[in-house]
């Protein structure tokens, strides 16, 4: 059977791959009046005096809204909320399984701007967090910076700064294991969706300078036919030069590429045309910008994918787990700049020297350390 | 230590009676690679193509939302929905423990009837059924009708209907020892909130005839200082003479009294002027509309209260779980008034002849027997 059948297969045997579960089991009358009325009465009045007992009483502390409207499912597309419930239990299940969070699929019934962020904020008082999923740019950049300005709970979208983070964590080993420094390198990005531009802003905090970004039209400059206010915002900071041109002429000369776009359009005359050792992140999904083989003979060193079955896989399992776990354990209001570079290093320290090479950059998602390592680090850089 | 003091130490310990846990737990590259990506992109293309597959290879299939604004949580009134968590939580528990059924929290930021309505339908995809908890009337009524209007997945307000079915499970009984027929019986109601009205529309669907209902001002009739529009609609149905008067003008000569209203409103001369053989449910929380013991000298044969530490207590967990076990596996896209009598009925014919007396007619909240009595007495009823 293929990946897809057995997919298919077993999802009709799970029938949902999440469950609700009770951690005060209801035995007998005294579990009733304790769980339930009229015991419930007594931690209700303490939240209704003291807000923040929530904390202490409910399960807010631990818990996680996946929350979709459907719109940009996988390579998917706008599929609706009801076929994005697969992914979102999916999601669900990977907070559990690799944090020990617990997270709960809401698929929303609308991808109106306005209704969406009304929506989620409403819905918020249970939840000790928020992790956006699969909403498409450029909503779901304005969704997030409105639903976080309205809540004190972090507000993350995960396709957005999951991505970046782990991204980061690969280029900052890949750089360790050639011995550039990152003030020197230049780097283009294929990509100026949510993936795209959450890495551009990642790296530049990082400390990198030099960022050309390209959307499928080219080089993303002033006269871009395409650009939108997200667009428009990262010219402040990439493509300093405001130049034009296209893909190839973006990547020229550059050190690290990275693609978050689609399949096949990196040729190996442009990988050729890349400094030394050169850095390949081609993520298209499922078949990258170029074929690993392809781009190693014409000359990258380094060459991560969105696939298991390739070495270097940007997985953004090694970076959300742990850190919602740290948010909520330190009570994060938001997650920061601050908090997501934590993730990257400390994402990057547990590949050791030892380890550290061309095929392996970044750590295995089974790798038990991450989730705590991640969480410990992004707690460090909590502000309140 | 009081039930308060245990109740409030362990919900420190608890910390969150409700766990989400993994139905396909995730250990290997393999695994990921079903439960998500690129595996569960088939059961997304799947649903996308055939909408209803979304009870095949999700949750939603067995999964409940618990919802609230918390404006009338227990008898603690309008504490908002953080405070609202403890008991939305203790009710998610509950339908496990007792139904089988995932439920989930859903605390709402809002107490606005509008934002209410249009919240609870945008995060309706995920989710098999919705109960409605702890909501204020009149604002309960009107939400739950233009909710379920617009949504074809169960929404069942239990305050209302899950109070009603269990009342009228326990008159079923009452009237099957006693001997009385229905069509004989004159009912008071005192309370017209929520519960009240549901409770006498359940009434009248069953066949008694003669209901007068109460509320804070005496009986409810056109010249009422309090009317409202539910109220106003009921009295097409009640107190067809329009008769004016006092709690006590409405109980004298009844043989039923209910009551969902405040402590000791009801004294032992109104229930001295009833009816031989008389029956009382007394459900103010937690201090009864009369006590028991008082009832008893005053007259009356059979009393229920909303207590567990009195026979005969009224406890919405004899009927929920079960219905919505029924709703969700025969996939009813309501809950109709046949579907709660069929409820009401099957839990009154779990208390068989010998077991039947006046301190025991309504089965045990743990008989084993009554989640899946109540759902295949509902899913019987199912027209879709």
């Amino acid at each position: 059977m293929t990946i897809e059948e057995t997919a298919l297969q077993k999802h009709l045997e799970w029938n949902g791959k999440l469950d609700t579960t009770a951690k005060s089991h209801v035995n007998t009358r005294e579990d009733l009046a304790i769980a339930y009325t009229p015991g419930v009465a007594a931690p209700c009045r303490k939240i209704a005096e003291t807000p923040d007992d929530v904390y202490r009483y409910t399960m807010k502390a631990n818990t996680v809204a996946v929350v979709t409207d459907g719109s940009a499912v996988l390579g998917l597309g706008n599929i609706g909320p009801e076929a994005a419930l697969p992914v979102m239990e999916g999601k669900c299940v990977l907070f559990k399984e690799f944090g020990g969070v617990n997270a709960f699929p809401i698929c929303l019934d609308t991808q109106n701007t306005d209704e969406l962020v009304d929506t989620i904020v409403n819905l918020a008082p249970g939840f000790g967090g928020i992790n956006l999923e699969d909403i498409a740019a450029p909503r779901c950049f304005e969704i997030e910076r409105r639903v976080q300005d309205r809540l004190s709970i972090p507000v993350f979208h995960d396709d957005q700064h999951g991505t970046a983070i782990v991204v980061l964590s690969g280029i900052i080993n890949a750089l360790r294991l050639i011995g550039k420094k990152k003030e020197d390198c230049a780097v283009a990005i294929n990509g100026a969706g949510s993936a795209g531009i959450a890495i551009a802003k990642l790296l530049l905090r990082y400390g990198f300078t030099t960022i050309t970004m390209c959307d499928s039209q080219g080089i993303v400059c002033s006269k871009s036919p395409r650009l939108n206010d997200a667009k428009r915002e990262m010219l402040k900071y990439t493509n300093l030069s405001d130049r034009e041109g296209t893909l190839a002429d973006a990547i020229k000369d550059t050190d690290i590429f990275i693609g978050v776009s689609v399949a096949n359009v990196v040729t190996p005359e442009m990988v050729a045309s890349m400094k030394k050792d050169a850095i390949l992140f081609a993520m298209a999904n499922p078949v990258p910008e170029i074929m690993p083989d392809l781009a190693k003979e014409a000359g990258a060193r380094i060459i991560g994918t969105g696939r298991s079955d390739f070495p270097n896989q940007v997985n953004n399992v090694i970076a959300f787990p742990g850190i919602f776990k740290g948010a909520l354990e330190g009570r994060a209001p938001r997650i920061t700049e601050d908090m997501k570079l934590a993730a990257s290093i400390a994402i990057a320290s547990l590949v050791s020297d030892e380890e550290l090479s061309e095929e392996f950059i970044m750590p295995e998602p089974f790798d038990p350390r991450i989730a705590e390592t991640v969480a410990e680090a992004v707690k460090k850089h909590i502000r309140r």
